[in-house]
């Protein structure tokens, strides 16, 4: 599997169920919410805008996509989980399976970042994000077409402490027209 | 990574979160859980029953060990969960990383029952369990030496549909003593 399969893969509207698992204090949190992933030309301009900020040629982006997302957390009930984030896989030329991939910013951040990607012999997707003070990794793969699975940790950026884990199964919303 | 370095990586007492997603109607649950594992001889009585009710040869068992388990879900409070079983990795000569893991009885059946497992090339422990109905997969990896990951899913015996899935995380206990 490749970057352009693994994205054309998450093209559509999910409905997402996420726990999060708050380890320290051994806390749950439930998550619902819907994911909406469509593809982005290579030319439009929030595509273009984010490899200039990384001193990258455009031309070395492959399927870029956006993620938007709404939903609600069992913690804060009146609090709307809300937001939209522009991603651009730069593949590394050497290596297919392994690269960049942009974005305009995280899912808990106003920043952009630049995460390292690699998609392992089983097909899992695997995203590494480092911050200042703590890392992210994802591992996201498709147990059948219509259904996503994603674990997520954040660790301490010295990688001692793992702080929260987290699990989404995604399933694919059938078309409503 | 092989059975043998995957079992003593797991031997001792682990505190379990699990979140579980119920597919159909989306439903959370959460489960804590003490998880308790430790190796058996090859030449426990247990470990040489189960062999034999396999029409397996003994010596070809591998890190035979323990798990128990007790716990409570948020779905029924009263109810505690709490079992132990017997497993016996059966690697396969031909292939190091393959085998079977005989286990006296599943999770939630009162039978015994023969899985497949195999260890992928990024250090992910696969079983997979077929039953009559339905068929079980587990993906177990370790994220760091105290702390495991868990996926399961319960899939109907078809492979069409994903009835349940989740997640847990295990935090090693500190010893007390």
């Amino acid at each position: 599997m490749d970057i352009t399969q693994f994205v054309a893969g998450s093209i559509g509207q999910w409905k997402s169920q996420r726990s999060a698992h708050h380890m320290i204090f051994g806390h749950f949190e439930a998550v619902r919410s819907e994911i909406d992933i469509v593809t982005l030309t290579p030319d439009n301009p929030a595509v273009i805008e984010l490899c200039q900020a990384y001193e990258i040629d455009p031309s070395q982006a492959v399927s870029p996509f956006q993620m938007s997302w709404e939903g609600e957390s069992d913690w804060d009930e009146k609090e709307v989980l809300k937001g939209s984030t522009v991603l651009v896989p730069i593949p590394d030329p050497n290596h297919p399976n392994r690269g960049l991939l942009l974005r305009d910013r995280g899912y808990a951040e106003t920043m952009a970042a630049a995460a390292k990607y690699h998609i392992t012999e089983d097909c899992v997707f695997v995203l590494i994000t480092e911050y200042d003070r703590a890392a992210a990794e994802e591992r996201i793969w498709f147990v059948n077409p219509n259904l996503r699975f994603r674990v997520s940790t954040i660790k301490t950026s010295d990688g001692t402490g793992v702080v929260t884990a987290s699990f989404s199964s995604e399933l694919r919303e059938m078309s409503k027209s």
